[in-house]
């Protein structure tokens, strides 16, 4: 009995051709959005020291790492997520830059998590940080490369809202209600899980603050105008860049991670029908942390990963006609195929390719001899825009638009010149 | 006592914005090369069934390998290489391409070794094959775009050299010095490690087989005209490119890995001070041993990593150049940095500074108040061409040109237009 076909791991992708083109598409659309926004990248290694995640989360590891003991007895990790390593990069290298950081890095993340439809067990995180300005102005800053992220993908108005938080707000509450320093992460988390908790189990946590359930929801649904003066600073900056618009204060976020000291965000449908598209906040002592103190460098940053929003983008019309439009216009495997019409002028066609290749000009041509119609037939399925055919006439040669089945002449002597021009004009003489 | 920060793992790298785009330009090259020459992207998991591996090596694993045990029991391996991956994709999809499959993967490997220079224990490769065609045709074109990605990097006649083998030729030699079907893989052995082995070992060894040293040397320095009758199509094709002068047959090399069948091939610096550039083959089993005979495909391929093209870019002048040319044009945070002159004009300059980067103009500003002066330095840091000057005058604009001092004179309301056109002219007037 044959033994079974290798499958990819449970959770992990292969991207075939089309889904890369899908991947590219992101990858492309996040790295302009970051560069037009004066955002500059950097990558972090893949596997790091556990120690590093232990320090950033203050002892309590996630229960879904891909962790291991490599050959050298070190005690590593596959990344859960970039935040870590950055922080340790910057604390390394901040003295090399002007501040602020305003740093992006495009790379893999993995949790060992049950997959299922919006996540695997590794992803593709955009992670985007301004390092090194503590005001509210970095956080609006972050905030908007957020939206126009969104924009960029061609979301609008009404399908996506952001909503931002603030750690320091429920800070200044529970200071107010006679909670201690060191039992606010303790009330935070009850927050934090207030709609996924049962009511009866919350109420007796907060008993234990003596406070209740509606205390809290009436902080949440009506917040005093002094609840969070970085949201009024944002939300008045973020205005006057016209987007004011998708942002709203929403108190019951409070991001689970530990090491959020402020502004915290996340990025939603507008129908809220998925878990969050993006989401971040300001982390000010965690460069402090992990450098042991040597570097003190105050943070605020998001991440977007690549399920979430590809699914959002699926199931927005006019966001998905941006990416169809993309992928359309990216297909083709070549711009031009070379049809090799008399097997004499062989090695002709290959000098040809070759100079159109070494052009810039995406250029194929059969590897096996092939009758005419069957090397046509294998343009059109390379999606070509012309076929360039090299036949008995040579250095003669006849250039079909595949799409009008219309024909030019044209002269080996100038075809690159003729070529390059030639593309950037309509396929042609379609309207004519 | 401070615990010691933490560092990267030995042999991993952290990409500093720096590092990060000679990483871009070594990606970008890729990526362009392989595209013009009809190849498309895919990707395959990083992590994967260990048994893949054993699948590919015919039982034999490397020692190098990041192998481990995942949270559900699974045997897992952080990617070695790619060419298993591949063959599984391929086998799962060839159907739904049009044969060849030109495919191409940039993507990061992991090997556990001693890190020195060249090597290191992460390390990014561009892969490149052609499935599903089995004559010399498709290896020359294959060598073709490893030439083309040498020319592209900068690379001209005289820096490197392709050195072609075909273990075809040690084949049919074995089988005409009586050396039996089964004891070939041995065999080959004892060639590929000619050049480590000790002398006296590689003679005892070829004694085994009634044979010696002199006789194997001698068919490496003077094989026989018919010794590779697919070198003679690959020298042929090349040569109809242009790319003659590239490669030369040098039977010395068959290249370790067990599953390679037919031609193969190494990408050297010319003076060989060098570990192999690229290197590749043809592995005509393998995509059918990794799918239990379900399908089967002819394929050629080859792999370059990242160290020691590096390496030998910056230690080649005229490459280097076009490195250092590639990295100051990419060297700007941003292309125009907005200096807020008037702190009662902030709000203009948040509009102003959104409506460029909309319009796909890469634009910062200062995040906290600061002088005129300070700011103009930050735009000079983040090597910006314009300041635009948002004063007490607004909507009246200033444009600084940072190069030349000079100064422009221009208007919110056409901003956007104004400053699009303006990036494609040069600095001036510097010349004038």
């Amino acid at each position: 009995m044959a033994e079974p076909t290798f499958q990819s791991l449970p959770g992990f992708r292969d991207f075939t051709p089309r889904e890369c083109a899908v991947r590219n598409y992101l990858f492309e659309t996040w790295r302009n959005v970051a560069r037009r926004h004066g955002y500059v990248e950097y990558e972090t290694p893949i596997l790091e020291d556990t120690g590093l995640y232990l320090k950033k989360s203050g002892g309590e590891l996630s229960s879904q790492l891909f962790r291991f003991e490599d050959q050298g007895g070190r005690d590593v990790t596959l990344r859960p997520e970039v935040t870590a390593s950055l922080a340790r990069l910057a604390a390394q290298h901040q003295r090399d830059f002007p501040k602020p950081l305003k740093w992006f890095e495009i790379g893999q993340c993995f949790r060992y998590e049950k997959p299922q439809k919006g996540r695997g067990r590794e992803f593709h995180q955009f992670n985007v940080d301004i390092l090194g300005e503590a005001g509210p102005a970095a956080d609006a800053e972050l905030i908007a490369l957020s939206i126009a992220t969104m924009l960029a993908f061609g979301f609008t108005a009404g399908d996506f809202m952001v909503r931002v938080s603030d750690r320091q707000a429920w800070i200044d509450f529970a200071k107010a209600h006679g909670i201690a320093d060191d039992q606010t992460a303790e009330f935070l988390g009850i927050i934090d899980k207030l709609e996924r908790e049962k009511p009866e189990i919350t109420a007796e946590k907060l008993a234990a603050f003596s406070l209740t359930t509606g205390q809290v929801r009436e902080f949440i649904a009506n917040p005093p105008a002094d609840a969070s003066p970085a949201y009024a600073a944002i939300a008045a900056d973020l205005t006057a860049r016209g987007y004011g618009g998708f942002i709203k204060l929403d108190l019951s976020i409070v991001r689970g991670l530990a090491y959020y000291t402020g502004v915290v965000f996340e990025v939603f449908d507008a129908r809220q029908s998925m878990r969050a598209v993006a989401g971040g906040g300001r982390y000010d002592t965690l460069v402090s942390t992990i450098s042991d103190g040597a570097t003190d460098l105050p943070a605020t940053g998001f991440a977007m990963g690549d399920y979430v929003i590809r699914n959002l983008i699926e199931e927005t019309a006019h966001a998905n006609m941006e990416l169809e439009v993309w992928l359309r216009r990216n297909a083709a495997l070549c711009d031009v195929f070379v049809v090799v019409a008399d097997d004499e002028r062989r090695d002709d066609a290959l000098a040809l390719a070759t100079r159109l290749r070494n052009a810039g000009i995406s250029t194929d041509f059969p590897l096996a001899r092939a009758k005419v119609a069957k090397q046509f037939q294998s343009a059109e399925r390379a999606r070509a825009r012309f076929a360039l055919v090299v036949g008995s006439e040579f250095p003669e040669l006849k250039l079909k638009v595949l799409s009008s089945r219309t024909e030019e002449p044209c002269h080996a002597e100038t075809i690159t010149d003729f070529l390059t021009i030639r593309l950037t004009q309509p396929d042609g003489p379609l309207l004519a």
